[in-house]
């Protein structure tokens, strides 16, 4: 249940910025998914014969797929292109190790510009998306690549990147000292460059003052001016559409890198207020090339994931997950055998009426049927017996406060409405 | 787009009686699923080792994993038990046949009970969703397995039911004369058992009329009494929650069967009236035990499924079907470079107001801009350039009629979204 109540939250949101839903199958050409994640993935894929003697397998994530989607189908749809895509993955561990086999992924992406819009407005979709979700406080972490890459290409380290971002990745664990020396033996770096690159790691400060210190470590490079610029741009653009108590909620983390290969612009990340250590709860950045390996087309694009299964994990842990038990908010004990008709009409008067409602379907008693229903965990059941037929009336019954209303079935349900509406309410 | 749209209803609609969401792995182990459904579908099972070596196979339908979930936890869960499921199956066909590999079912079951309320509701969750999802008229048909179960027992033919029902399957192909012919070869039929037999699938008239018809047919067989009883009972209590005018999509058609061996009692078709021959849309009926192969436990219950696939193609053929190509109403131009974070801002207002909107990401000719609108499907834009943000105004531009009409956007958003709606319901 709170698992659909986000996943129906997150299709608002994204509808609400025109993403588009699409669907692609499950099982895709083996060809199309292998090679196109890591090894890893490569190992966890299921795969088999189809019945036509084909190689298939699962997917694994819902990027590849899209790839091949964008690369089969863009020339008919056009750029730019939105869309959201919420569905399964299957990852094939032991699941003895108490790895999920299969679990949900939540992505959206633009693709087709590369403009500073769609950055912002992935900003803000995430921003609303959170928001919506209802999780307490939040931080959105923006960081751009082109930073580092700038810097690193400054200090004449280009092709160190890769072990100078393994050694800073270590910095929570074995403190900057130890980084300075492991940088000097895997990059060859001078006790000046270590400063540099530590420097950039752990600045801090409003957004307005780490852009001056972003600037000032990157000046004279190109990509890095760049970078730092964008990041300038899509907080400004942003910033317009939010307010200033909610502009708060972004902040610029010049240590967050998202992986080394994909991403080539911004970067972002998510992390609720309240239980920062689950790590991110949205994530995602700007990528060149969505689907280089399926066509020639130059696919530019930015994107994010929502973490259903973290964010589930993370409500739980902060007791945001009610234990309701049904969809429905009103109850309707089924007692007189001879009138199934009238709770039958009843419950469908409430239902035009936008109302929730469950019939119990045998004529037990009632005492067994309102047990039924605390286990359910409804809080309003609506009591009508021989006597409040008789009477054109029937009693709204708050099963948590024990107190009941007699109401009166005519002329109309408005009245019992409005009255179960109150109940509902306290 | 349709398709969500379709399973959007159908969650509310299963929500508004109190019918709980479940999901269950696509994967199950292979012992759950084999011998399970039929020879052709074990046949058409896609199957393979997960990584721990053991045999899992892709569910090839909603029921059977739903029995084996439903033995292993209806103690936890308490019956009655009413849960609905909308998700992929897969069946390994050919798909050179034009058959699909993968597709949704949507399947809703009340279980725990035998209660003639759950079969009621049954029927009236049936007519809701066909209510609800704008199809124009329809019909349901009940019938009651018992009623030629009795009326086979009444004229001693009940070990030869296999041959009859396949023989009078023919009626509407070989016509009522050589169907008689056939009885009497296969079943050993007398001409006045024919006639009995052959009466019982042509009957006609209103609901009354027909009670009383096959009431006279099954008179002094307990099965088929009680059947043609508990016919009379739903249509009772169902109809007391409908209008006249809606009582009349539901009738009662002793030529449904629904397959031989799955049902027990009532069995439902639902078809639509301008497109009978597309078949039933909407198919169920009551068991006797959902889940006796995994579970000593009796769990009678009551289900139905709604056919997503079949209702789609039928939705097309009726023209029912608009070529939305975006999800968001307003569509807003990015003209004036500079004016990014105004665009956004104002794109946040109006989704505040509940309105869905997209913003173009680049910059690009206005022109250009409004092509791509109209590709997507979009009515509205909200068109502002220096001058009218100079003057604190934009247009609202109906694109289907061209109008435009400046508005305001001081001292906040309520003229320009009353405006927007305007042009929308236009």
């Amino acid at each position: 249940m709170p698992r659909e109540r986000i996943m129906e939250t997150a299709r608002r949101v994204f509808r609400s910025y025109g993403f588009s839903p699409i669907d692609t199958p499950a099982l895709e050409y083996l060809e199309i998914l292998l090679g196109k994640g890591s090894e890893e993935t490569d190992k966890q894929l299921y795969r088999f014969q189809d019945h036509g003697g084909r190689d298939v397998g699962l997917r694994f994530d819902l990027t590849v797929p899209f790839a091949r989607f964008a690369a089969q189908y863009i020339g008919q749809l056009g750029t730019p292109f939105k869309r959201y895509h919420i569905a399964t993955v299957w990852r094939g561990e032991n699941t003895q190790r108490g790895r999920y086999r299969e679990f949900m992924q939540c992505d959206f992406d633009t693709i087709g510009t590369t403009g500073v819009a769609a950055d912002a407005e992935t900003v803000l979709v995430a921003f609303d998306l959170l928001s919506a979700l209802e999780v307490g406080g939040f931080t959105i972490h923006l960081n751009h690549r082109g930073i580092l890459v700038g810097l690193l290409e400054k200090l004449g380290l280009a092709e160190k990147s890769v072990e100078v971002l393994r050694s800073l990745d270590k910095l929570n664990k074995i403190g900057p000292d130890a980084v300075a020396v492991e940088l000097s033996r895997v990059a060859g770096t001078s006790t000046e460059d270590n400063r540099t690159l530590l420097e950039l790691s752990t600045l801090t400060g409003t957004n307005d003052a780490m852009l001056l210190k972003l600037d000032k470590l990157v000046t004279g490079n190109q990509i890095g001016e760049a970078g730092v610029a964008r990041l300038r741009e899509i907080l400004a653009a942003g910033g317009a559409a939010l307010s200033a108590a909610k502009q708060d909620c972004i902040r610029v983390e010049p240590s967050i890198a998202r992986g080394l290969d994909y991403y080539t612009g911004v970067v972002l990340e998510t992390t609720l207020r309240e239980l920062p250590e689950i790590g991110s709860i949205c994530s995602g950045g700007r990528y060149d090339n969505l689907a280089e390996i399926y066509t020639k087309e130059q696919l530019p694009g930015i994107g994010a994931s929502l973490g259903l299964d973290r964010l589930l994990a993370a409500m739980e842990s902060l007791g945001l997950i009610e234990p309701v038990r049904t969809p429905a908010q009103v109850f309707i004990p089924y007692f007189e055998s001879a009138r199934l008709g009238d709770y039958l009409r009843l419950a469908a008067e409430l239902r035009a009426a936008g109302l929730r409602v469950e019939v119990y379907p045998e004529p037990k008693k009632l005492g067994k049927q309102l047990q039924y229903a605390d286990k359910r965990g409804y809080r309003v059941a609506l009591v009508a017996g021989e006597e409040e037929f008789a009477a054109s009336e029937c009693q709204v019954k708050n099963l948590a406060s024990g107190e009941s209303t007699k109401v009166l079935l005519t002329p109309d349900a408005a009245t019992l409405v409005a009255e179960i509406r109150r109940s509902l309410a306290n």
